[in-house]
Formats: C-alpha cells, structure tokens, sequence
C-alpha cells in the first residue's frame, strides 16, 4: 500500500473539493441570503486539511496500483462525505447535528438524494445550490468510477467494460488513462447538463431552478429545491424533460460519449444493455400506467402515462424525483416501483442498483442451464451483443448479484430490528444501497423520523451502493492487508 | 418422448395411490366416523383411472430416459394433487370447493402444510389421519425425487451429489437404479418415523396424534390434527421431541442411510453441509431467543429457548407446526423466521427452499471473489468438504438460485395486486415456494381468506418449490417438445 501516494492524492481532491465551496459563496451573495459565511469556512477547513495532507508527500512520484484503488475510492466517497457535511453543520439556517449532515452530504455525494430536510422551500438559496451541487459533483465523480476505475479493479464482472473505456489510453497505467478519460466524459457531462437546464428553463422553471434540476436530473440525484419535488409544478412540460435526461442519466456515459464522437443515434440501438434497458423501462411504464387506470387514479391516458413515465424513470434509474404522491398509489405499484430500483440503470451511468447488465446476463445464463437440462453434453456460448461473456465474467457478476441480494436481505432484518416495517425496511434499503433516495411506507415523507442507527445504517447503505459494495467489502479483508 | 411408457408409469401409480385410501377407510371404522364413503369412492375412481392408462401399454418395455424423467415427476405430483383432493371434495364433512380442495390437497402432498380449512378439531378422524398421511406419503416421494430423481437430472447443481446416492448399481439404468435407491431410503425414513411417534407417544400425546404428528414431522409437511397446532399440548417434552424430528427431516436422508449402515454418528460431522446447516440453526436460534429476552416475550432462559428452538426449527426446515402464536412475536423476529425458509433444509431432505448446500457454495463464491479482487491472477478452487466443486455444478446452482429469486419477486407483486400488503405477499410466497406452510401479517392464521387467484398463484408455487422450479419450468421450453 502507498499511503504517502494515497495521502497526496487525498490531500490533492480536498484542496480541489474546497473550491467547490465557491459558486455557492456566489449564490450567496447575488441572493444577498447573507449564508455565504458557512462556505468561506468550510472552505478554509477543507483546503487546510488538503494542504496538511498533500504538502508532506508532494514529491511523491509513484504510480496507483489496481490494489491502492479499492482505498482511494473509499476514501474519496466518505472523506468528501464528512467534509461535505460541514456548511450545512455549521449554517444556523439548517438546523442538523453530525448524524443528519453527513446523513444529508453523503446522500448528496452518491447521488442518493434522501433528505432529512423538511421546509425546503425556506432554505437559503446558496445551501439549495450546495445541496444541488453536491449531487452534480458526486455524478462526475461516479461516472469516472464507473467508467474507467471500476472495468480496471474487476468488481462484479465491469472488467467486460476495458475494451470499451473510452480514451487513447488503452493499456497505460492507471493514472493518466484516469485522467484522459474523466476529461472526455466531464465534457460530455458537461454538455448534457446545460442541455437539461436550457430544457427545464424553457418548460417553464426559474433559471435557477432550471439549474438546480438539471444537476439531480443527470446525476439521478433526486434532490429538489422544493418539498414538493416536480409536483411543485404539476406541469407536463417539465415532467417531460424530466423523464428523457433521467433516462440519459441511467445510460452509459460511454455509450453517449461513443454516440457523439461518431455523431450516430444508431450507436444506442447497437448496444445490447442499451436495448435491454429501454425495454424494461417501457415494459415496466405499461404495468404502472394500466394500473393508474385500472385503480381510475388517471382516466386520462396522457396523464396516466405522463405520471407513470415519470416515476418509472425516476425509480428506475433510481433519481427519486417525484412528479406526484406515487408512495399513496395503490397497491402493487409501489412495491413495483421499489422493486426497479434494485435493477437500476446501465453500467457506466449515474445510476445505480445492480445494473441492467447484469441483470440481462443473470437472464441469459439462466435460460441457458434450462438448455443445458435438456442437453446436458450441449456446448452453449453466452452472449452479450458482439461478444461472447466468459465465465470468470459471469462468476464475478453472480458474486456481485449474491452479495448484493445478501446484504440487501440483512439489512432489511436490521432495519426491522429497529422498529420499521417490512415496507418501510425494504424502502429504506432501496432508497440507501440503490441510492433511490425516497421511500414508501413509514419513510414516504423522508428520512427525519428514523432512529439515529438507521441513518448510519443508511449512510453505510449508500457508499457501500455508490462504491458497488466490493470496492469496499474487500478493505475488510486480511488478504487486502497483506504485502 | 416416450409417452406410451409415461402413461404405463403414471398408470401404476394411481394404482399403487388408489390403496393408500384404505388406512383412513380403516380409521374410519376403527371410530366409528361414518367417513368411509368418500375414501371408497375415491379409491374407485383412481383405480379405474390408473387402470385406464396402464392396461394398454402395460406391455410396453422401454428404458425411462433422463427427459422423461422431467415430465414424469411433474405429472406425478400434479395428478396426484388433483386425485388426492378427491376424498375432501366428496365429503360432507369438509365444506370445500374444486379450488380449496385442491389447495389443500397439493399443500399436503408437497409437504407445505399451508391450510385453508379452520375447526380441524372437529373433522372427522379418518379425515385427519388422511391429511397427516398425504404428507407422509408426499415426503417419501421428495426424497426418492431429491436423493435419486434431480442429482440424476442435474437439477441446480445437485450433480454434486451423484455419486453419493445410496444402493448397489451406481451406473445402472433410470429405472431399476431408483427402485433399488427408494427402496433403501424407506426403510430409513419407516424407522425414523415409528421412533418419532413413539417419542411423541411418551412425551404425552394419544396414540393416533402421536402417529399424525410423527408423519408431518418427518416429512416437514407441518398440517396437525388440531387448530392451535402444537400450542394444542403447550408442553415442553411435546416440543423438544419435535425440535429433534423437524432437525432430521431437514437433513439429507442419504446421510442417515449412510450413518445407519455405518453405525457411526460421525458420519454427520463429517459432512460439510450437515455443519453448515447446524451452524445455521444454531445461530437462528441465538437471534430469535434473544429478541425473545429482550422484549420480555419469554423471561424464562429454558421458555425462550424453547420456543425459540421449536419456531426456528419448524421456519428453518419448512416445517411449518408452531408452538406458541409467533406471528404475534415482536419486530424482527417473524421476518427473520419467514426468511430462514427460503434457505431451507439440506439437500435430499424432505425440507424445501433453495437449500443449505447452495446457500454455502453461493458464501464460498462470494468469497473467492473478494480474494480474486485482490489477486486478479491468483487460482482458488472452491472447495466443498473433500470435493473440489467444478464450474459448471457453480452454474447450475446460481442459474437455480437466480429464477428462485426471480420467481419469488414476481410473485410478491402478483400477490400484492390480489390486494396482499407487501408482509402478506412475502409471507405466501414463503409459505408456498419454500413449502413451509405458516404465514404472519394477513395469513397468520391460515389462507382460508385469500382470493382464488392468490390460492391458485400459491399452489403453482408449491408444486414449482417442491419441483425445484426447473423440473416443472423446462416443460414450457419449446427445445423439450422437440424430438
Ligand atoms: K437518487
Ligand atoms: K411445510
């Protein structure tokens, strides 16, 4: 282990994470909503701290190992998770103690987008824009992850993603092929994001509102600047444009920076989790948009299908905007609606969940050994579009999907132990390890009211779903320890 | 297909069926019940039913082949469901339609033990005895299907088990090679259940509910003679008795076999998921006495550990009999104990579920995976007491675990849209997939009340859970019919 490097680069995210402390300094003050001093010392803590930690090993030159970056990944998600926390913890316009502002920033950071705010609408403009950005910074950073940091660690079967990382960096080491691709991807961040907000400006929302959601949009964040989320508008427009960039959000950034690089639409449609991804979404919009009807929640058409569009796209790519009291439809479409976020979005998105890959090869494979059943001397390749998924592939996906279901299960039990439900315990899972964000049952109305162990078992939650749960399970490990 | 030689095989079978009617006929005399009619005249129609298909190919000669086998078995405890419902339907005794009788009777010969009759006590004897019996008759039948039937199907792994099945002609032909095979475990299972209902006799129970209770014990089926189940006694000899059989009809009884031949008890500690299942009942037990403790259910070290002895074994093998109301228990404690049942018993048990063996290969793969993240290169064999398990018995068991997980989310939502809150949806899932019979939340006191369709949804279940999902699954393949 390098820790010299690894506390240079540390060191080096905070003192860059401190500027970002910046543009809400700036909010401030346009606004004149006098919050601009809980920044300037925050930033003043987090540049310090950087400083203190990059300054002893800045003439450190050796190179990240794979091994080094389970630690920095970990590392960045819950340090930048208690520093994030700092504005809201020393603002006297949010009143939250340590638990509930790591709680706030770390659903922030991965994207989560559970609240323990209520009154939202009252906040200072410049901790609305912080809480935003939040959530627009931890997508950049889980795009990075997703992209080029975890296809290269091998967790749960993303090494079938190396080919594809975009990039001229094929085989270099670790850190320029980072670094190259993070920059192609950011643009493309970048582009999507000013796209949203110009879309949700022109449907009707303030500029800064239209701002604010673009970034929890393209993060599948899901934080809002009011209690009411989109059904502060109730407008189709603005659902509308919510719907598509939440469902760019939940595809593969690769894919879109592929797409704009060889300016071809049909890019998508050649991408098997791309297909496989749309058609669950429209499979699961027709389910919950019978149901409005069946339930005569909607006898509109447009109107059931603008509403299930929109939930399906925001529990599905596990955004958690909400257009309506989806937590009060009836019957099975809440559980339904849970239940998508446990698939999530695409590998390489800002989603997350298990990932539709994975899910669509769990699927495969399966029909396969119902083949093999009748055939047991049959040799049957599984495929993935072009390419044909080996078996180490298929076993790191199956190790995933197990530990995942696992400690999904576990956590469920615990969450009981502490008094909620079984619908409230499963909704607290989905909403932390799938970073969904909003809940049904007893935590429909947000996360205020669970005991204080929940909502470390819910922050535990979200980075062990933002990190996919390997990345941080094997710290754990005497092996990982070991030189 | 060899459909001639099917209908010869399902021909005997009803033949050999239509003679278990004649114990409750006796029964039926010995008190004097006046319910011999309906058990005669069901013995008529499956006698003239077996006879119908028997008699014109009874001269046909041809090997059984492995395909077969997958329609063979699925026929087997279908058609036996609906001839087994007969006696209940025919009766005046037992106020059922098609529907409950059905239910009921498929719930019996799965071993579920999932009720929708209530005033049991009152029922005629010879009634009771034919319930306990079909659930007797349906445990010999799981476990010539688990020992001899799925290992040689290469059913979900259980290939791991092909060399340890019991009897002399390991390589010999389907047919001759399960006879020798059933013949062999019967005896086991005979012994085992006449030194049960002795205990039982001793620890205070009639003569007749000592037998009843011996024949749903060991076949882990769970139906009893009395509404309140084992409360019926309340008595702590009554219940450890119980504790111990529910235990060994959840272990693999190729392993009693084995013990038995060998004399020695070592056997057990020997196997590798003997000691995974203890381990397993071992720590439920500490959980749920625990809670019991805390939340002052039970002060007594001796209640607690009795109750919570008696709920984890009757849950953990699917049983399903209770001592005390524990879908009343607080918190935790119920889920838990829904949930050890989709674990289960041991493979080649008369317990369902996804079984031990699984569930340990699925820790173990997880496991190297964690290792393989740290050495990308390394090679780790995946060990399973003395044997080293191959790659494709792995697949077949996450392929049997996946549609298990699978089958059991889609059914929850189709439960919930029947009108079952998210508890009572699991609950019946549990209660039908995992064969176990007992439900809380909306069923905790039995499933008289759920709608048709859920009672139809559940006996699907039953007969998919005891059939290990892919028996009755690849049937709906188009690649089975082809020839
Ligand atoms: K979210
Ligand atoms: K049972």
């Amino acid at each position: 282990m390098h820790f010299a490097l690894i506390s240079k680069i540390l060191g080096l995210l905070l003192v860059v994470f401190s500027f970002t402390m910046m543009p809400p300094v700036a909010v401030a003050f346009y606004y004149g909503d006098g919050s601009e001093g809980p920044f300037l010392t925050s930033f003043s803590i987090s540049m310090l701290l950087g400083l203190m930690l990059w300054l002893p090993f800045f003439r450190q030159r050796a190179e990240l190992q794979a091994r080094d970056g389970f630690l920095v990944v970990t590392l960045f998600w819950s340090v930048l998770g208690v520093i994030g926390a700092l504005p809201m913890l020393i603002s006297d316009a949010v009143p939250v103690g340590f638990t509930d502002a790591v709680f706030e920033s770390v659903s922030g950071l991965t994207t989560t987008g559970a609240t323990i705010l209520s009154g939202i609408d009252e906040l200072p403009k410049s901790m609305l824009f912080y809480r935003q950005q939040l959530q627009w910074l931890g997508g950049m950073g889980v795009i990075v992850l997703a992209v080029a940091i975890l296809p290269m660690l091998g967790i749960g079967g993303m090494q079938l993603y190396k080919a594809e990382i975009p990039g001229p960096m094929k085989e270099a080491k670790l850190t320029p092929r980072i670094a190259e691709t993070a920059k192609a991807l950011w643009y493309v961040y970048l582009a999507i994001t000013v796209v949203c907000a110009l879309a949700y400006w022109a449907a009707g929302m303030s500029l800064f509102d239209a701002i604010c959601h673009s970034f929890s949009t393209i993060s599948t964040g899901g934080f809002s600047t009011h209690d009411a989320s989109m059904a502060y508008w109730d407008k189709a427009a603005i659902d509308w444009v919510g719907v598509i960039f939440m469902l760019i959000g939940g595809m593969n950034f690769a894919l879109h920076f592929a797409a704009w690089r060889g300016r071809s639409l049909l890019t998508y449609v050649q991408d098997p989790e791309f297909r496989f991804f749309m058609g669950l979404m429209l499979m699961y919009i027709a389910l919950v948009g019978i149901g409005l009807m069946f339930f005569h929640i909607h006898d509109r058409p447009d109107q059931a299908a603008r509403h299930a569009a929109f939930q399906v796209a925001s529990f599905g790519t596990g955004t958690g905007l909400t257009s309506t009291n989806a937590a009060a439809w009836p019957g099975y479409i809440p559980y339904l609606l849970i239940f998508t976020s446990f698939i999530g979005g695409c590998a390489g998105s800002t989603a997350a969940g298990m990932k539709v890959v994975r899910a669509a090869l769990i699927a495969r494979h399966s029909l396969r050994e119902l083949r093999r059943l009748i055939y047991p001397n049959g040799i049957f390749a599984l495929r993935f579009g072009k390419h044909v998924v080996n078996d180490r592939v298929l076993q790191a996906v199956w190790g995933f999907v197990g530990v995942y279901i696992t400690i999904a299960v576990i956590f469920t039990l615990l969450f009981t132990v502490t008094g909620m439900d079984l619908t409230t315990a499963v909704s607290a899972v989905a909403a932390s390890m799938n970073n969904l964000g909003v809940g049904i049952g007893q935590v429909g109305g947000g996360f205020a009211n669970i005991t204080p162990e929940a909502k470390w078992m819910m922050t535990l939650l979200m980075l062990l779903g933002r990190l996919e749960i390997f990345t941080f399970l094997v710290l754990f490990t005497p092996l990982f320890w070991k030189q």
